[in-house]
């Protein structure tokens, strides 16, 4: 029903989590980080709470500040800890049974978990859970887990996760919510970010630090690749379970995910944008009389080129919010329309001018080639793109909606034909150690790579076994909502 | 938010079921079967139907001629093999993860269930499993069911099915089906009735016939206690895995559950209720001017009454069937106006008149109560109640929705007390062998009744596991739907 | 949306009417009333109420019982006086725009309207008013009343209201509420039912005292053809604007449209139903073995049918109340199973028998042919019917929803070709004069008929000028609700 | 149910008009110049079309890329002519009666019209036609308009429309259907915009160019004050009804309501928008090292300010869209959070740094007060305030909505006083001149302004009769909608 429109040609983050642990108001603090996440996924929310006694969850279909704000449903998620989740859409497909936080009743009291990540092992695990007499209730990837704790042999819930999380792949930024605990873990490799605050004493934990801004909290400090914390009344415990490996952050999160507002992994992301821009400038300049944004991704980056470059930043093409990410069923007229649901060239700023656009990155190419077009109409002089980015040239299986790799444009052409192909006078990207320069590093590190930029690169820092066994996941029921 | 109204005092059957296989419009036919055994469930109905690669569900909310009547819902439901399932409510509460048919996909493909009937060691299973790392979604007493077979040692499925049964006490009359077969099982004391018949060569399973009427197939025979078949492309074979025992068939579907135009293990139903009225005329005469039935379930056995009697039979009572069985939060001022929602009183028939009120059973008592009031009010000069059922002093435990002992007025009360506390000038139940009678029987055997009559005898012919044991079988999540 | 049943082949009644002043439950009394009188329109409901300083609206599709039951809506109906109003369909087609009491605000005040009955100049009244400048927002034929009360000369709104009536052709009980008054009116040939009740000392206007006994308000008396009551604070003022005409009450609401329990008129509708069972088993005997009702309308007349000739009475045909008079969008396949969405035959007890059915009416005879195969398929030997009114041959024009005239089986056919159209054995209906009888006339006065019998008699009591005039109605504005 | 959120402390433009005359698309090219005109308007939108035999009407509550992109709403909006409405709220309240377009069926047929402005004398209009019998159906001021039309003497559709609008006194530019017509007319002070494109040879009619830009359409011209235009199959007519009077064309529209990317009445207004940014920071610069502005309506002139004053522009507020400008029941809690769940400052960037913050206006000052202290303890270590348009001190009667006179700071309190109550370190405004000036002018004219700037200067360029009279206007009829 609800379908991404064609014209927002973007990698999305799949999920955001937020978590607090002994306080009052915790549901609707939780409804507020979550709607602060909202950028990390608009298709649904959802809420497990627990008072003691009972878990109470409400999960829907749906954005945050619609589904969330109301005091009835806020009322009904009684008690002082809570886990909530976003999610844009995920391996397994929509409908209310994938929305997150899953929960399950061990023999040892109820768990409730939610993930941000993606597994790359879970096909895999889900038949050999089968075998074993598991049943599976929904397509997520984090349903696994859950299975993994259920028949561990261990004993206590933290033993049991550790033994769970040691038999998967991929990565996974998770929170978990049990009788008396709140947990959070990162993979290994830190692919996912995740971080802990403080707020009137109770901690919490979230995706991102703009969803600590929004409810006041103190940010302390980010968990660590492979850390698990275990919040209990008596405090926040660190363990390390795993083996420590290098950290291979995610660097597109820095390109597009992350607000421009978070602290991430120690990186303001707005610095990062414009610095990103200017370091782009300097790649590849453009003898422009004005430098316009695709908003509103492209903004940080085209400010920093802008300032770098001395060449004046104007608004040249206005973006309608009232379209947002999706749009439901358009007509075919209304398809056709295309980008121009979303964006629009200002006309008089534009004529006989020559521009630079600014765009964080190309995917499929469509759109960049829609948005030349209208600016060129619009009586653009010569339409040069800078993008703010490596091209993207592989998939990403780290929790992130990518095209499969023959859908990027980046994967089988050069550069010249893709600048050919949108009909753009001139294409510059920033270089993959461009990139890292503006995250402050001399450049990539070939051996040891300091993030995971497999969508640039094709490095990627785990095994993908689901892909390489091509396992048999098809989905036996198909179900109303 | 649908709240049974306070004005029918009646135990309510929890479900029934449908299955058919190999016939081109199998889901529109399990509607119509199910739209004909609505009588036996109206919170909710289910469909899962298998193409040949997938299964496809439909669950929801409302009555089936509401719900399953729209050619979008049947076209969803591909294939030419269907299951079905109308439910009251459960043993577990609403909500649509209670609804069935259950589905779960196994190592060995996807399998789904639909049962009328109720385990008595639901909750003792359901401790077990979970200790072994089986998860539920679901409160229903079917789902032990599920992880039962899951966790099966065996093989095959059927011998997996039959491993599952003969762990579980209680009464089931269950129709599952998995990629190949359409299962029934009927438990071995046969509680709950199921039938087989055939329409244009593909063999139906259901609970009652007037679900074969209504789509125009025929009756072949009952499913036996105790008897599994298993229906394939092959045909229909019939197995006995459990130790036979002597039938305890439930004596209430005769008195009020089941359809008056159904025959249920040989006997049509309505002729049992007349025949039932003309025992009770014969125990309990009542020298009056009126046989009045109170409408629309104690009509068979007045008209018996007043036949086996020579008083005339009069419509002293009418119903108002926009109300149905069910009322949606009503206010104050309504719920007081009480039985009159439901019925009114013919004035003019009954003034000065004497008159016996002929009802199917009593259960509390305060429907029973306004009825008589409501009548005295109309100007009757005289007014008597005939049951045609013995005292119902007993809680049903196999899938029958009954108030606990201390809410039958007959557990507490002589008739004499009852007859008092109603307000009539006499009060006459039939006696269990004068039941027996109308059943073609010479009187109830002692040592081996021949059908389950618990509700007036307390004579439970299985163990009450999970009520003498008392496990704790809270529920731990609250989930809005 | 909703569509009728092709198996529900009566005429139908298209309103009904209950107002209350001066009762501080006022609104939850209407919408008991409605309830009540639910069998006069199904498909939607509304209620207006005044709390001395505002008037409160709520109209709703839907059963009163679903949509009127909640607190909130009827906490909305502030005050102490209510009008409201059922209604099946209109002339003027569904939508919520259609849906009474009608509201208008006039230079005076507010008026709300709500009618029983149909004008027959509507059409030529709504040109008229719009070639003045009024503006119509529904196509109800309520609607041209409004405007002529807003548009008259006169002063007082019961003189604005008596100018509005002497102009309009038809039948009509209404009943409207200003912010000082409770009026009701009957048409001078008063051809829809209105009465007078009372309940707590405050007045009671509705359609039938079905609506007064649910509420236990008292009957008064039944207001009269061509009178007008106006209810004040200081009481119930009778007035008679019309020249007096000798009355032709609906003879049809006796044979089908009003509740058997209600007093109509002064006579008992289920007493009138017997007799007239008992006139046709002397006029159209049957040499039978059971007497069968379709039920439920044919019910009553059954009974009477089986005490005149003592045959016994049996029910032969079991009904699924669970369909009720509308079945939303059915599949082909569920269309064509037809009749038995609804009714099922007892088999065991038709087996071999001859048997008479007993219906209330025969409009396209389609159903009844329907009845007639499946009761033969059950196994009858012999299958005789007898219909409890004269052959409708003509469609009516003051309320009703029937057929055009040529959709009548009886307007072309033989009572022999209808019986063989239907296949039954013999067929006979009541004679106009037998119905008469049963209404305890000597028989139909040829010259001033005591009835409007119109449907079978083609003698129409008033003009039809709309139809005899073809004026132009054409809908220009196709809404969505 | 859905509010208005407190933080948006803005005036709000009331409507949006679109029309098309003569394409096979009307209605997808409506819903998408609509989907452009979206920020006049999100609360409700409406599309009447005409396929030469029939209108059909469209009405939703909602946004237009909710309710209008699905196939089956175009689809039923038939025909090459269409005229379409957004709306914000509006004199009369909410509830779908007020949507418009509204609709009427004249003698001379159907009639249906949109309109952008607010009458001043609608409630004296109301009375008098009341008094004439004509029934109000809704409480928007556009229906006296309807009446107006209905009840003239006049013959033509043309000189009725004028006979009606020379009766109104206040701002329209209204689009209206017939049959045969497409008609366009602009109050004769032109205080809203209106403007004439064409699309394949089609004609459109509506509010901003943007609405033009999305369809691919051209600018024709601006329709002039007091200038009707009659658009049918033989091209469009222009007509001037009204006597001539100076142009007082509202000045707001260039402050805040046009979108940035549309041309108005010659000048775009994102230039205007700079030119304003330029010319505060001539009259009120600021020495600090920033310029940040309160995303997104301040953008352009902190864009113009930065530029002009050399002073670096950043993005240090975050705005997450997802909110929009309404928010549903929210919380206590949430309502607490207040301007968070919109903006949230990027600290890292506003650390010890000197900061001006620049706004289009101040309304209440409540959302000013709430940023100012937001960003101070972000850290900014100085905090100052621009406005890019002169104290609101008055209401605006003329189609905006707009807190009473005594709820705008700016009515009571100096410029000194609000930047105490606001928190900030140094306050500026936009000059009244300043602003003529950024608007090409030479400064305002205070004989003949040439623009409606009453809210700054309360200088009203009509009667406003509703407000002087103070008619009694209260609603009667409270109805659920």
């Amino acid at each position: 029903m609800v379908a991404t429109t064609a014209y927002d040609d973007h990698f999305h983050d799949e999920c955001g989590v937020f978590g607090v642990f002994g306080h009052s108001d915790a549901a609707a603090l939780t409804a507020l980080g979550l709607h602060a996440l909202q950028h990390r996924g608009q298709e649904a929310a959802g809420i497990v709470s627990f008072d003691g006694l009972q878990f109470f969850s409400e999960r829907h279909i749906g954005l945050v500040g619609d589904r969330f704000s109301k005091p009835d449903v806020l009322g009904r998620l009684k008690g002082d800890r809570t886990i909530g989740h976003v999610r844009y859409s995920t391996a397994g497909g929509a409908g209310l049974r994938n929305v997150q936080p899953l929960f399950a009743e061990f023999a040892g009291g109820g768990f409730a978990v939610a993930h941000n990540g993606n597994l790359t092992n879970a096909h895999k695990l889900q038949i050999k859970l089968r075998q074993g007499g598991s049943i599976f209730q929904s397509t997520s990837d984090t349903e696994p887990i859950i299975h993994l704790i259920a028949t561990s042999q261990e004993k206590k819930i933290v033993a049991r996760l550790t033994d769970a999380l040691s038999q998967v792949e991929g990565a996974y930024s998770l929170i978990a919510l049990t009788e008396k605990k709140l947990i959070g873990v990162r993979d290994p490799l830190g692919v996912r970010p995740l971080v802990l605050g403080m707020i009137d004493g109770a901690p919490v934990l979230t995706s991102e630090t703009c969803a600590l801004d929004i409810i006041g909290a103190d940010f302390v400090r980010d968990i660590e690749p492979g850390e698990m914390v275990v919040i209990t009344e008596d405090g926040v415990e660190s363990y390390r379970p795993f083996d420590p490996k290098p950290s291979r952050f995610c660097v597109f999160e820095y390109v597009y995910f992350a607000r421009p507002d978070s602290m991430v992994e120690g990186r303001n992301v707005y610095a990062v944008r414009k610095q990103i821009g200017a370091e782009l400038s300097r790649e590849a300049p453009a003898d422009v009389d004005l430098v316009i944004p695709v908003p509103d991704s492209g903004t940080p980056a085209a400010i920093g080129f802008a300032e770098a470059s001395g060449i004046p930043f104007d608004l040249g093409i206005v973006r309608n919010h009232y379209v947002g990410r999706t749009f439901i069923e358009p007509t075919d007229a209304i398809r056709h329309m295309g980008v121009k649901l979303k964006l629009n060239p200002n006309r008089l700023l534009l004529e006989g001018k020559r521009v630079v656009l600014v765009d964080d990155s190309i995917v499929r190419g469509t759109t960049s080639k829609k948005i030349v077009q209208m600016v060129r109409e619009a009586g653009a002089r010569e339409v040069h793109m800078r993008v703010a980015s490596p091209p993207t040239r592989d998939a990403c299986y780290y929790g992130v909606d990518t095209p499969e790799r023959d859908q990027l444009i980046a994967s089988s052409q050069t550069i010249e034909e893709i600048g050919s192909a949108i009909g753009v006078d001139s294409l510059g990207f920033l270089t993959i150690d461009g990139l890292y320069r503006a995250l402050g590093e001399a450049g990539r590190n070939r051996d040891v790579p300091q993030f995971c930029d497999a969508c640039f690169t094709g490095d990627y820092p785990t095994p993908l076994t689901d892909r390489t066994e091509k396992t048999d996941n098809r989905l036996r029921l198909v179900e109303a909502d």
